[in-house]
């Protein structure tokens, strides 16, 4: 029988630059970058700028806030046909994802994880958001690698000694085996009363 | 980056002779016979006669019938976290691709479909069903060999002269590009207002 | 006790000429035309050019590709609160309708369905599309008439002999009892373990 | 075409005495006693009696409590394919409605719903649940008659002067009038921003 | 253990005079004005003058109609992660407590509910939609207060004698108990065959 | 107006010694015990011996495996009416939540997260299953204490130097905070394109 597997989550380490505006965070934006036909995570590194209309945070839009940074890891993950409540428990794992990493890297880094965010040191290293479109639930989150220009104090990959292309091939490697031991692990229980 | 891929449908022709007696459309039947861990179809050959408690469609049941044949060609598909309208529709395209494989092997055959049964110039050559479990949709599509001891007018693979062997293969793997291309196609398209 | 019954698909052969731009494919479309409140599938004859931001299909808008025809009998279906999964099934399940109903009328005709594509000896039958609204999945399915200005090999109606108002009729009716049976189907049968 | 019309709601009311045990809250009890294939509300007249592994309600389960009457209008209704969350939410409708003909046929009866129970002068009209099956939301609904022998201050139609043939057939339409229209009702808008 | 109640429908008495236009039925349209971060239910009085565009109600769009009061009480409610059928039925309950809630203040008002409609007398009473944005599920529920305008025979709560404000604040309080009532009566059943 | 708030996820730390058989993950385990009424997630302490048809994991049943430790901080969760794949999600959510905590401990504690199991040095620290009941997805963390009895290599919170119950109490806090957490993020975001 030919074979027939199919990528339950296309990943993709992008080589360009691309600076982060917020405009990115729609659907098919992995698509057009990549050429990912499945549900799939992606990451680059660029410049983070997110303003006015481009902030799809409410808190952040209502405060009249920013989000800005000289350098970041990007990630942008995209998976159709979920909700939202789905959509923001993936979330929460790909960042426990990479707090594990870091920490696996640097042992005693003290990164600590509140809900969606990152902090070492009370200093804020992540920013992240997730939400839909119209045919699929997305996710962004930000690791800065310099942090210069955050409205907040921030602290970034490089003072912390992590390389981000790194970290960045390992987070796309450890997301990919959690959603596929997911599905595994929901298929090999029989259900109780 | 290692390889990462998924089995979206795990599918396996059994060759041992099984038997069918209704009980066999249960949860993990597929995972127990063949360790498919994901989603799966499998077909395999044998006898078939379900009656009494086992009968899982009310209707049959209602009216005292039973379902036999000498030999039948056999699909068990499982589907895990789906509802029972998606289980009746994929069942109903597996029924459709058995009648086109067959009427692309025999120009002419005549097979018709109504629902979910096959028929073959009025007379029956199928017995299907959809149902859930705890954990999963179910369904057993059974295609009459040798029909001897159907309870109504039926008609065999063997008197159409079509080789179960080959049908198996050809469903299980078209099928499995269907339930593919299903995920692609949900995954290329913009919404619209 | 008065009549309350419901219809669970409305169906309507549009007499008047409709030419396809891809505009047509938008929610509540099909109440318009026809007045029809429930889910609804409509057939009318028209041309068929879409292009640039009408295309819905972003392997199309990737190419810069269009679809086009000089007559097509087209479909266009919608069904309420459904997600994208359950829409590309039902769109399959229309396209195998359509082609269980060609051979039927014609014998040996060699119609082949690949996913929601139908062909005749090779030659490319139909143009279909799957996608959602913000209250509802919607399918386009144009089945040529003439296929002139198609960019690929293709055929039409005409020239299999086939005549489009008969099987736009026959299209309806058995995709309303498909979609009637399917609600039967999956409230007859018991749980199983 | 030929009519092609679905039964959104199948109602019936059971001419015979059923007395209500618990029992009766399963699947297929409706299309069992009276052939209803769809989701269904049927009524029924008889005593109430529910105690022990009947109770479905884990209150009252836990107290040590038990449902009786001596004589009660009933309801039991099946919805398929849906979740708890609908169900409760149908459930509430239903108790709604019986307020609305009772409070139409009485001007003044004071009837006040608190959740899924109606009192009639601080005295218990009724009891209801919803719950699920492997295969469908169910619920009950019983409204005391003659409420003898209920564990608490307790009212029945009798007192009230109310008939209970009229009261059955009057929410089996409404309730079906109520089906029917929110199905139209969630059809006939744009979605907003 | 820290406090870590959550507030399942946070409700609102806007005292701030808002005149409804249609553009109020809108994702965070609650949020904006009061900060509430959960579902949510508020009341406020105003105008009401909706027509063209900002018409969701395509039977109302298509017949070029408007509506319109001098002055209402309006409620507009959201619930996010939740579908058009949902939306409908919690629409439902919330107009079924405004009948309930005057009939208890006005012995013998005579209020009749017609699907999402309120009657007395058979004049029009309310106005009520419910729709989808691309976050949530939205309601908008207008009850007169000064009908004057209307495009149909209306009544309003000042000819009813009834306060605003008062049937505000018991609204608010009756479908905050409601929802959260719901929530723990699908928690408190075992489930059945 | 009065309080209505409600409890998204109910908490509480067992005093008594329960020892954890697999028959205690069953719905309304959590209501027995201690009268949550929503959904809850509970903490005890006691010994761990699961085998035979108690096995809810599929992959230990098959292997002829046993679960057994001499003593485990126990947590079991459940949620209503929620699906399987939202429960494994939430379940590798609480064992992120148990490694953030003892790293944050215990700095350089070397515990490394794989799916839903936690390793310290290369030996299980933890088990872990998600499965569903007819009302709700639950799940189970077992968090070796004393692992003596374990069939495989493992490690307690004993040798770790880790106080169970400051554990325990820490664990439910933060799911609880995670929980409600994740309703405000779904919440508080604009859709995209």
């Amino acid at each position: 029988m030919k074979d027939t597997r199919y990528d339950l989550l296309g990943t993709a380490l992008v080589e360009e630059r691309i600076d982060y505006t917020g405009l990115e965070l729609r659907s098919h934006f992995i698509r057009e970058r990549t050429g990912i036909e499945t549900d799939g995570l992606i990451a680059f590194i660029g410049g983070c700028r997110v303003e006015g209309d481009a902030l799809v945070d409410l808190e952040d839009a209502e405060a009249g806030d920013f989000i800005a940074a000289e350098r970041m890891l990007h990630f942008i993950g995209e998976h159709f046909a979920i909700g939202p409540r789905e959509g923001n428990l993936r979330l929460r794992l790909l960042v426990a994802i990479v707090r594990e990493l870091i920490e696996k890297d640097i042992t005693g880094a003290g990164i600590e994880r509140r809900g969606d965010d990152l902090f070492a040191q009370g200093r804020k290293l992540t920013v992240a958001i997730s939400t839909v479109s119209p045919v699929s639930s997305l996710m962004h989150l930000g690791v800065n690698i310099d942090p210069a220009g955050a409205p907040v104090a921030a602290v970034g990959l490089e003072e912390l000694g992590i390389d981000p292309a790194w970290l960045a091939r390992a987070v796309l490697e450890r997301y990919g085996t959690e959603c596929r031991s997911i599905e595994i692990a929901l298929r090999k229980v029989r259900g109780v009363d």
